[in-house]
């Protein structure tokens, strides 16, 4: 028995339904254009805000039950945890879950410590994922708690804690390996500065540059078939991260011949903290073939940092899920539930209703998407407004058949006059609207 | 006699000065590290703010007098724009300055009446160009003011716009590169979008590659020898601007293989507007090397728009010309006030005072970074802060002797546990405060 | 034949219509909860963004059709657009408009000829209203366009602004009245400054308070039986306003001594510009006693500046129309569509598809908080989380009973350690979610 | 010995020393306008940060040496802080500091047991005081890190965490009296909500006005002198804080009849991140009468939290340190460094360079306030402005001897047309500029 077996697991029973723990929307099985919900959607619930966190913020202390917490932490411990969270995965009915090395492992304080702890757990976790068929989304090291890495793992001033990172990666990599997970996750935390005063931003850079290639290069020793992602955030904890957004993230590749090997995981937050829209990363890594995988979560509009809240209004989510559903769904990647309890949800019930809204609420987000892709009006509307293109100029421009100077010329021989035409962005921010009744 | 004509030319007369139209620290002839003043900064007044704007803003017209000023421009109200601006720069005593095609020229309907006027206007900025010592920092197209522009220019869905913008673009490189210019700048203020739901993201950067790719070509073609600029901007007009900030020029560039050929215009304002520090564009642009040249002007940091502001904060100053000083300068850049009034200083003296304020403001700063510079505190600490990467260890990592197996095995073998150090940042930031008494 | 008189009177067809220009969720008579939807909502439609804006923004001109446009505008201009518009308001079939002075009138340069136009279109409007059902929701005078309101209308440096301000007031409140307008809203757009460095704040909001009780004076003397509404706004164009927020609002009327004479009329836009949620600013007024009106846009969040665009996430309405409906309605206010068209949204259609879409947004969102409130779970959870307040402490604090020094006395002696108890802050967003489905 | 024992005391050595561990421009005794440099900037270090925090993040654990750190604080360790702490302040020289109830004291589980450790405690601090000469600038309670207060204190929904927090008020107060603060201060960090859907927000903000009533009168009981003050915060670590900025504070301050009571403790942080200019704060506090005090500190303009970061920039400071000098001085206030250490800074001298580096900023800014308002410029420059108000049409309305109606009448009989005269802001703004060389 452990805090979440007291609640049933969580089925479909409907939107008209007078219960709570239950989802009213999300319905594994219901097909949505060809496959099933729960395949388009892939759902992960995270190890560490669900599990690991007591409930602490920046000015308070921990108010959640999480007996299984302390420091350092113990095998048992670790134990205690691992029951309770497969217990929870289950009666949710999820399939993936993610987690830092350090969320699932007792504590160490050495490398062959660390590596010790993780291999042991390990066994403890293939045999939870065995018996449940849950699996990881995902697995990362943490490279952001230790005091060791205060001034950053790969772009450290210190190459000794390159090296510690370079082991816990290494150690981390291996173990999602070996428990079959279907992505690896670096998160540069601290890869980044709290002030451009003390540091050398180029050398930082070739490091961070040299610490991925070398994952890469392991990855593939090892045979590991999952993508490499990584996740962008603009700020928090440091003042500047150096992964900030899918456009920083696809120059750095670029710049370090890293493109085709790694991806970018999305986080919705992190997004709005960098004062772009969860639907424009998105279209920026398909339109750079970067795209990987989702962090789903929310921010608050009002707060300046990452409040990592569950998801409630499909419609937000709609502009991001029809991209999803034009692409035919993730190739590897999930909707990972990278999001926690408000600090006062201290009761256990608290973590299945949040979950089971977050995930009613994707499903909700996928049916209108599904509707508004099937029905095909908003991309008739687009495709219209780029007609344009398809004329003797347009394509003649496109196939680099002008010089600037020749279009130039084209442009007053032909006396140009270019045609007003409406943007209909009301008309298709309606199209959204209407759609989202589920 | 004009607008600007009752002001004496505006001399150094130092700090104690009891005079409001005078330099107290800008001195043209004063040698910092073995360069004038004057050939650090490069300062460039602007035509729009300072000439081509009445003082209007989102809610109300204008309040300034600039008698040239219509709809439509005729040739003699671009004439006595033109005498009123080549005075104002002569009597501040600045050797450059930027303009676009629609500040100086007559108003046309028609690709060849826009090149004709373009080209009239022309021959009479020659004129003053040779009569005054005063040329061309940049030159650049507006691409965005008329409606044609709406969606776009390089990126609408309407190739005929493509077409006009290509003419433009054409018809001011050229003139640019006739009056001596020293660069050509593209601005994007409306490549991007309002909307990404009828929005071809990926088609639209496509097309603003091979805009870019054109002009490159043909810069080539007629022997312009400046450098080509992009200036990043995160939004406003638009929604989302795909050039939001270096890293995404970065990436871009990469993407269309045009690193190499063009490099970037960092604006003040557009840099905080996209979350980010002035001096990380900087070095950004630096590490990257793409940095060109620098738009001089500062955001309220309580609002969220580009408030286009005379800097008047030296010391906010220091971190980016530290890094202009540590180049020995610009190459063919130059400090440009895209600057604007108060809407309220409507009095002539008003514009000179703005622009003395901000040039001496720079000068204050370069004099305390050329201190810092000379006395090398600064960078001896962030070399110490780094020296750990000069051992054994340090080097073998950066040449690539280790394997990710190999380093974790050798952090495991030699119970690497790395020694914090201090980042010494309040002792930076006091080093920089220290310094600006000027 | 004007240009909005090409589509029909929009009618209520239902969710599954496959036209456009239908409403599908606004249906005037349906009741929810005892009230007909018209009358809870009491929509109205602005002047000012709608017939009297260009389409142009700070980077371009004018992109929309509107003939009736001009500088000067003659009497002919004003009653061709004062067609355009009241055949506009009958066929959305919307019974309110909104308007400023300047955005009906002829030009005027003197005080004199100011009230004679305005009473000129007056009589025209007053046709128009007759003939329509059509009345003002409100009226306000436009203290911020004219370069003469540049430092502040009230709390300009110069009393003969004040007084031009007062005349414009007297006049356009007049008119409101007349005309049966149910409100009169004041504006301080450029109540504020630019810089604190040149502004005598104490003056400039004690002359505030002065107009203001002025203004309450001379509508009490009119007999003018509407509500005076003043609308908080952070700053744009200024960079501070004093009437920042609700809570800013309700100090200064304190200190005037002016509440029960003023309440506020709640933007969208400015409450998030200022930092706050819309719902938080609806409760805030409530609590105070002040709540009167509402300005129906949103903004963009990634933007810092007044988007104003028209509201299409019902969802993010719900928490602020649940309030309205537990009130019971609007007493003398209603919803205003303070939004304007995108610059691209050239055709005349788009006026209606965005008007469309936003009250049928509202119409959803109504439905929903009608459902909720009737339903009661949300408020229950909310009465049983305060329940505590209701035992022999609780109310013995809120009595009075307790000073410090004995509530501190009693806490010691009963030992109390509060019991944790959920905040249930994920239930109840999901309880939210689920009801938005219309 | 302790660990800010190895620093000699911090005198002042002038600008030019070649040491660090000094002043350069802080010098006690230098008489600026007829007072002490000390007695103008009365600087006081805070506790917390300084000597309770362990360096530990969202994302991280302590990285700094804090001995006397853990988890139940022993009284042992608590005397161990206080002999680190007075042995800082001592060496740093400055006259005051700050402290929260739990900050000095051992820990305690019950109300009785919290009592008895703070007495005992205090008997230690009183005679640390006697024996330096230090005391509190003001004190304070802790009413937001313990999990009972996860949902408020004053304005929870548990009468009991009401009662607890009046029982640690009553204490601390107290204690503040007895160690001879010169104020009591307040801060709501979580009088506010996580969500208003849970949130009966008219009866919290009944409760916490009932609250501070107590407070105020059990100051008169206890015949404490020293003012009561509360530091607005907008939100951190709620979603949203009542108390959110200076006029919210007086708005609700007049509703609860505590004007002439309460003053204003303004943090620069906090009000920035309310999206208001630290100087805008303080004038609103000196219109309104709510004058008290400074927590002194900074935020990073990229980043929306409570970075909480040492001033160094001494020209953002002049505006507010320009209206302490108009006003003679602080009353009972002062500069609290309510600022923290970046995490990297791990050295024990760290401290003492920031807090010198923040003095010194101080000091910077207090000389070039007082040099400019010695001049008059710039307060001439605003006079001048402002003249018009001298007229007999300004006195007039001022002195109510208009009405709307006489005074629009006014203006139409006179043909007012207002002069437009130059604010002269980029002057102002030089004025300030080059006044900051020290």
């Amino acid at each position: 028995m452990s805090l979440f077996s007291d609640v049933a697991p969580i089925r479909f029973e409907g939107p008209e339904s007078p219960n709570e723990l239950v989802y009213r929307v999300y319905e594994p099985d219901r097909v949505v254009l060809g496959k099933r919900m729960e395949d388009w959607l892939r759902v992960a619930v995270c190890y560490w805000h669900s599990f690991n966190w007591p409930g602490s913020d920046v000015f308070g202390t921990g108010t959640l039950p999480r007996p299984w917490l302390g420091q350092p932490v113990t095998d048992a411990m670790a134990r205690q945890k691992l029951d309770a969270a497969f217990e929870f995965f289950s009666r949710l009915g999820v399939r993936y879950f993610t987690f830092h090395d350090l969320d699932v492992m007792a504590s160490a304080d050495t490398v062959r410590g660390h590596e010790q702890q993780l291999r042991q757990i390990e066994e403890a976790m293939a045999e939870k994922c065995a018996a449940t068929g849950v699996r990881p989304l995902w697995g990362t090291a943490n490279l952001f708690s230790h005091p060791r890495y205060a001034a950053g793992a790969a772009t450290s001033p210190d190459p000794e804690v390159f090296a510690w990172a370079a082991a816990q990666v290494r150690c981390c990599l291996e173990t999602t390996h070996r428990l079959g997970g279907a992505n690896y996750v670096l998160w540069g935390g601290r890869e980044g500065y709290d002030s451009l005063l003390n540091t050398d931003l180029g050398s930082e850079l070739d490091r961070y540059g040299r610490f991925l290639a070398l994952v890469v290069e392991h990855k593939h020793r090892i045979g590991f078939k999952g993508t490499i992602l990584i996740e962008p955030k603009p700020f928090e904890p440091t003042k500047h991260q150096y992964d900030r957004d899918t456009a920083a993230v696809y120059a750095f590749l670029q710049r370090y011949g890293l493109t085709g090997e790694v991806r970018i995981n999305v986080e919705v937050n992190h997004a709005t903290l960098a004062g772009l829209d969860f639907e424009h990363e998105i279209a920026a890594a398909r339109a750079y073939g970067l795209f990987g995988s989702i962090d789903m979560n929310r921010g608050d509009p009002r707060n300046g940092w990452d409040t990592d809240q569950f998801p409630n209004n499909a419609q937000e989510l709609v502009p991001a899920l029809m991209q999803l559903v034009e692409d035919g769904g993730f190739a590897t990647g999930g909707f990972n539930f990278d999001a926690k309890l408000r600090r006062q949800s201290v009761a256990p019930a608290d973590l299945y209703l949040a979950h089971i809204g977050g995930i009613d609420t994707l499903a909700r987000a996928l049916l209108a998407a599904g509707e508004i892709v099937r029905e095909g009006q908003l991309q008739r509307l687009r495709v219209e407004r780029y007609q344009g293109w398809n004329s003797e100029l347009g394509r003649a421009i496109d196939q680099g058949r002008f010089s600037l100077a020749a279009l130039a010329d084209y442009a007053a021989d032909h006396e140009l006059t270019p045609t007003p035409r409406s943007g209909r962005q009301e008309l298709a921010e309606s199209i959204i609207a209407r759609h989202c009744r589920f």
